[in-house]
């Protein structure tokens, strides 16, 4: 008998015939003597709906009263799942953030959760029951409801998981698993059965989508073991864990292309110091998220001056561009160059540690494909490089056939 | 600076421009120096959806699980009211039932107030806060989500002003008070400026339907003095308070028409003890709410029987049938003839306390326009007889003429 913490996302109870699959599906489970929690999301559609409504009324509000709106979401969910198990006849009790015992810190709209008292938890599983949390979701010590902001369910799930010390941690979602690139433009890339937290954070954070880094980090920081897996078939998934000896033996597990980055370029910034320095904490105050950052001698004129790029969120670039016009005098650069047609190309594996040559291969993978890279950034487990968003696509396979391919 | 408990119900923030109505007329309030607690039912429309969600999945939904559902309706409404509130630069506050301190007892999705704690909200006014607080829900002490069924959020308003020790009590709805008759029959009534509790009680039992009976037996018993009035104006409405003496110089306050009533007649059952009790045990026990009763010979045969008709409300009609076909030939009646055909003609007023003859001059009003009556209860302040439903708004036209007419 294993206690297992399940979560399914927005799509996965998206309408009430899928709410009827997760019950079916917890059924199973319960039938082989598991315990289960189930954390579910908002219904897909409700929270825009919710967030629409608030619109109507004012353009900004309140993260109080915007959290109190948003939780209903969740709370609806959990019913409809408590109710689709009574249907098949298993005992179920829905409990909201609050009632489960998630308590966060008061940052409403991106709450932190600080801790979780499992006790009314283990007293419902212990009586037979099948427990239903909201996910998303807590409250203050003061009682007001909050809520954790992007991915918070997955964090609902993995924070339970290691509250109750559960046994397994699942994470159904409308894909597969993680797989080594986006099998939708790599036609053989492959599930991957195993991936360490680190690499998980790597590609999250590159924009592979499975996750929230948030999720990652808070497995990894309590050691919750947790499988990506598809609510729509019975297909193992991927399980994400600590780092094993035996992983160190794949060179990189796989391939991401970000589509989502703009880059901008500073010229000619005047060679004072400073400089640099001015132009990051300006951005950073408005909470962009500035990724590579290159300097380069300027092209310009005799005077000491360098070029400086970096890359942000496209979104961004509205916000970025109107705090660096903003500077344009005082700092004494000559123009912000935008250009929003690139693609951030990375290969992710812990691999890397032990394997060396691992970026000058990929650099000659994109050499002999006639592949300009534009910029790069490495870390321990990552390369990145820029390149033109047209041959995106392209990069990603080549660089997967090099590595990950069936003849690699 | 007086403290009013406002309550919104489902029409009157039906979508979110209504919502801002609700705003801006708090605020005029609020520009007069005094504090508000607005309590706000779900808008319209969202119970309905929430009940035909849960019935998507289970044709019988747990009680416990209902409420969860529902509970979310009012908790949206009370956070787009608190951000309408905001809009208008108003500092306020939305609280769920829980949050608000309403403890009720464990009867799923007819719960009973137990007590009120109003220590936060009296806190939050003291802020300068406009407090929002869901209505139709509290929370037991184990600390789960109830609704208070029917009728709920007034319940939650009285309860609130009578814990608060409010100054004033407004039920906003879509009706500017309570009326001497329903003015779309009667084109002559009159908006009342005030009824007595009993009175209005009556009037709600007949189906006046402006409040449930629950909600005014609760502010008579905590003395809760309430204004019924409209939220789509400015007009006074009427106040609903404990009985005056100059009240008893109104001989009657109003004239109700039921139309949602039958009457079933049993035919021929025999002369024996116990048996006209053993037909009302046995619909009571299917929570029908058997109203008027008539007694009377048999026109039958020879043999030692009586006829026995009552009224109860239309939809309960096919439960009493199958339930009186089981009875038949236990109890040896030969046949039970419902008639749909009926409508309920009632009189109210606690002057009749003081006046006699009132009912004898409903009779003659209605014998003298040719209208039968064929079936008489009557109370301490109330009049009921059952008439041809055809007749019926003929009925409530020249009964009104007769007591609350112009000449009256």
């Amino acid at each position: 008998m294993a206690l297992i913490v399940q979560k399914y996302g927005g799509t996965s109870v998206g309408n009430t015939e899928r709410i009827r699959n997760v019950a079916r599906r917890v059924a199973g489970y319960r039938a082989q003597g598991d315990q289960v929690v189930v954390v579910v999301s908002a219904m897909s559609g409700v929270t825009d709906n919710l967030i629409k409504l608030a619109r109507e009324i004012v353009p900004l509000p309140s993260d109080r009263e915007m959290d109190m709106l948003l939780a209903t979401g969740e709370q609806t969910t959990i019913a409809l799942t408590a109710m689709a198990l009574h249907a098949l006849d298993l005992p179920a009790i829905s409990l909201t953030g609050a009632q489960a015992g998630i308590v966060t810190d008061g940052v409403h709209s991106k709450a932190k959760i600080r801790n979780i008292t499992p006790q009314r938890i283990h007293e419902l599983l212990n009586a037979g029951n099948v427990v239903i949390v909201a996910g998303f979701q807590g409250q203050t010590h003061e009682g007001h409801i909050t809520t954790l902001g992007r991915g918070g369910s997955d964090l609902t799930a993995i924070a339970l998981a290691a509250a109750l010390e559960a046994d397994l941690c699942q994470i159904y979602t409308d894909v597969d698993g993680v797989y080594t690139a986006d099998p939708r433009v790599v036609k053989n890339a492959r599930k991957l059965p195993e991936v360490a937290y680190d690499e998980m954070l790597e590609l999250a954070s590159l924009g592979a989508k499975v996750m929230q880094s948030r999720s990652v980090e808070f497995a990894k920081k309590f050691g919750v073991v947790f499988e990506v897996r598809s609510s729509l078939n019975d297909n193992p998934g991927t399980i994400v864990k600590e780092e094993t000896e035996s992983m160190e033996n794949v060179v990189i597990r796989g391939v991401t292309l970000d589509k989502n980055q703009a880059k901008v370029t500073l010229v000619a910034v005047p060679d004072k110091p400073g400089a640099a320095s001015r132009i990051f904490k300006a951005l950073a105050a408005l909470n962009l998220n500035v990724d590579m950052i290159v300097q380069t001698s300027s092209h310009g004129s005799g005077a000491k001056a360098t070029d400086i790029s970096f890359t942000l969120d496209k979104p961004d670039l509205p916000k970025a561009r109107k705090t660096l016009d903003a500077l344009q005098q005082e700092i004494g650069f000559t123009e912000a160059i935008a250009d929003e047609g690139i693609g951030k190309l990375s290969i992710v594996g812990v691999g890397m540690r032990s394997h060396s040559g691992v970026a000058a291969r990929m650099f000659e993978t994109l050499a002999s494909n006639s592949i300009n890279i534009d910029m790069i950034s490495t870390s321990e487990i990552k390369i990145s490089v820029v390149i033109d968003l047209d041959r995106g696509e392209d990069a990603m396979r080549v660089v997967h056939d090099a590595f990950l391919g069936a003849g690699a």
